[in-house]
C-alpha cells in the first residue's frame, strides 16, 4: 500500500489540504479547500483548517499508511515548532497551527514551515530545480515571497522566516512597504504595486490581467511597468546571490505570467547586474510547479525531510 | 605537546601567516607578514606567500604537531578547492593558492575560504558571537565584507563567495560601485566612500581618522557622513536578515571605530527598520576580535572544521 503525507497550505484567502504520496502525486479526491481571509476570527480560521484537514483525511484508502503532516503557512511564522502569525490573518498571532493539525493526526509527526520554503522544496523535489543544491524558490503574485535551500539543506532560520526575498531592498527605489520599511522588493514589484505604478503613469486598467493584455497590445506604459517589476526582481536576486551565492532561482506566482518574457527579463537583469561572476551566474528559470506546488511542497516536509537540515 | 594550525590571511596589501593552537592563541614569534599589492606580479605574490608561510613554519616547536593549513583570502574566490581571484590582486585569477600553501605542508589538509567567512568563524569561536548559530561577521573598512554562519554551519556557497554583504543593495541609494552595479552597500558605507561623500558636502579632510576627529569635534557634515554610513549598514543588515533570519551581526574593521556610537547607530537602524520582528530582533554588536582575528579565523578552518558543514 501507498504511504501518504497530509499536506496543508495556509494562505491569506484559503486553506487547502490533500493527501500526497511519496512520488509527489495528490490522491484523487483528497484535495479540499476552505476560505480564510483577513476578517476571519481565530475560531473561524481554526474551523476552516480543521474542516479541510478532515475532508482530506477522509479520503485515506483503507490499509494505506499516513506518515505525518506537513504544513506550509503564510508568514511570518514563529519559529519552526508550528506557531504562526500570518501578516494577512490578523486573528492569528503566535497561533499553534501545528498543534491544531496535530490533533487530527494523533501520534504522527507534524512539520510546519513558511510557505516559501515549501515552494523551494517542491522546486527541488519535482520542479525546475531538481538536482540543484543552492536554490531560491520564489513567488511573484499579490506579494513576493520565497524560500532558500543552500548546500542542499533548507534554511529556515531561528524564527522560521528565512526566505523573505520580498523584503530585501532594491537600490534606487524608495517605495513605502506594508512592513514599515521602504524600497522592499514587494513594494515595487508585486502585481498590485506594479498595476498601481502603471495607473500613476496613465494606465487605465485595474488588474494584472488587464496590464498583461495592454502590454501584449503594445501599451508602452503597461510594458514599462512590467519591465520595472522584472528589473527590480532581478536586482533583489542579485543582492541575494551576493549574500548566499545562488545557482538557480525558480520563479512562479500569477504575476510571473504577466508577459511571455517576464522570466527572461528577470534573468537579463541578473546577468547584467555587475562584474561579479558569482552573482551573474545565477540562473533564473520559470517554476516547474503546477497549482499543486504549495501542497507538494508541504508534503515534501514529510517525504523529503532529509532536506530540512 | 601542542597541536598547531598554519593560518594564512591573504589581503590586498599584505599576506600574514602564523601558527595558532587549538585555543586560538598565536604562537609567540610565529606571526610574519609580507606586502602584496595591486601592482604585484603573480610571481611576486607567490614569493610573498611562500616567505610568510616559511617564516611561520620555522617557529614550529620541536615535537609539536602541525594539523594542517587554513587560508582566508580576499574575494572573490573560485570555489572551495583553493583557487582565488582577489579583486585587488589582478595578477591572480583562478590562482591555486591552496596548492601553493600545500606545497609547504606536504600531506596535510589545506582548507581555503573567503576572508569574511574566516571572520565569522572567529567571532563564533572566540569573539562576539560565541554560542550563536545564526551569525554574520562583518568588516567595515576600505571595503565592506562578511561571512555567514546559518544553523550553526558556515555558508560558503557553490562558488565560495557567500557573505558578500558589501554588494547587497541599499534602498534609496544609487551610488556606482566598483563591481559594476549601483547602490551596493560598499559603494555607500565604506571608509573611503564615506569620506568622499563628506568631501562632496564640504568636509576638508581626506582620511577616516580626520573624519572621526572632525565629527568628535562637532563638525556636522562629518557627523552626517558617519550616520549615513551606519544607516546604510543597518539597512543592508535588515535585508540580509529578511533573507536569512540572523540573530547577531558582529561588526569590526577600522571604519567601525570612526565614532564611539557607530555600532549603536547601525543597531538603531536595524531595530527601527520595519514591523517585522524577525528582522528587527537582529542584534548588532562590536567585533570581539583583535587584530589577530583574520588569522584566528583562518586557524578555525582547521581547529573548528566541524562548522564547515
Amino acid at each position: 500500500m501507498t504511504d501518504y503525507a497530509l499536506a496543508v497550505d495556509l494562505g491569506g484567502t484559503k486553506v487547502e489540504a490533500a493527501l500526497v504520496d511519496s512520488s509527489g502525486t495528490l490522491l484523487d479526491g483528497s484535495r479540499h479547500r476552505r476560505p480564510t481571509g483577513a476578517s476571519s476570527t481565530s475560531e473561524q480560521l481554526a474551523a476552516a483548517v480543521t474542516a479541510a484537514v478532515q475532508d482530506a483525511l477522509a479520503a485515506l484508502p483503507e490499509g494505506a499508511t499516513l506518515l505525518g503532516a506537513g504544513i506550509g503557512s503564510a508568514g511570518p511564522i514563529a519559529g519552526t515548532t508550528g506557531d504562526v502569525s500570518p501578516l494577512n490573518l490578523g486573528a492569528w498571532r503566535n497561533y499553534p497551527l501545528g498543534d491544531l493539525v496535530g490533533q487530527q493526526v494523533p501520534d504522527l509527526p507534524v512539520t510546519l514551515r513558511m510557505d516559501g520554503i515549501c515552494i523551494a522544496l517542491a522546486e527541488v523535489w519535482l520542479g525546475a530545480a531538481q538536482g540543484e543544491s543552492n536554490v531560491m524558490g520564489m513567488i511573484v503574485s499579490t506579494g513576493v515571497g520565497g524560500g532558500l535551500i543552500l548546500g542542499g539543506r533548507v534554511i529556515a532560520g531561528p524564527s522560521g522566516n528565512a526566505g523573505h526575498i520580498g523584503h530585501v531592498a532594491v537600490a534606487g527605489f524608495d517605495d513605502p512597504c506594508a512592513c514599515g520599511a521602504r524600497g522592499c522588493l514587494e513594494a515595487i514589484a508585486s502585481g498590485p504595486r506594479t498595476v498601481a505604478w502603471a495607473r500613476d503613469h496613465g494606465f487605465g486598467g485595474e488588474t494584472g490581467e488587464q496590464l498583461a493584455a495592454a502590454a501584449a497590445g503594445g501599451d508602452a506604459t503597461a510594458r514599462a511597468a512590467i519591465e520595472r517589476s522584472a528589473t527590480a526582481v532581478g536586482r533583489a536576486i542579485a543582492s541575494a546571490s551576493a549574500l548566499v551565492d545562488l545557482d538557480v532561482v525558480a520563479i512562479g506566482g500569477g504575476f510571473s505570467h504577466v508577459s511571455d518574457d517576464y522570466i527572461a527579463l528577470v534573468g537579463a537583469a541578473v546577468a547584467g547586474h555587475s562584474d561579479f561572476g558569482f552573482v551573474t551566474k545565477t540562473r533564473v528559470v520559470a517554476s516547474g510547479l503546477s497549482g499543486e506546488g504549495p501542497l507538494v511542497g508541504a508534503a515534501a516536509l514529510v517525504h523529503r525531510a532529509e532536506l530540512l537540515g
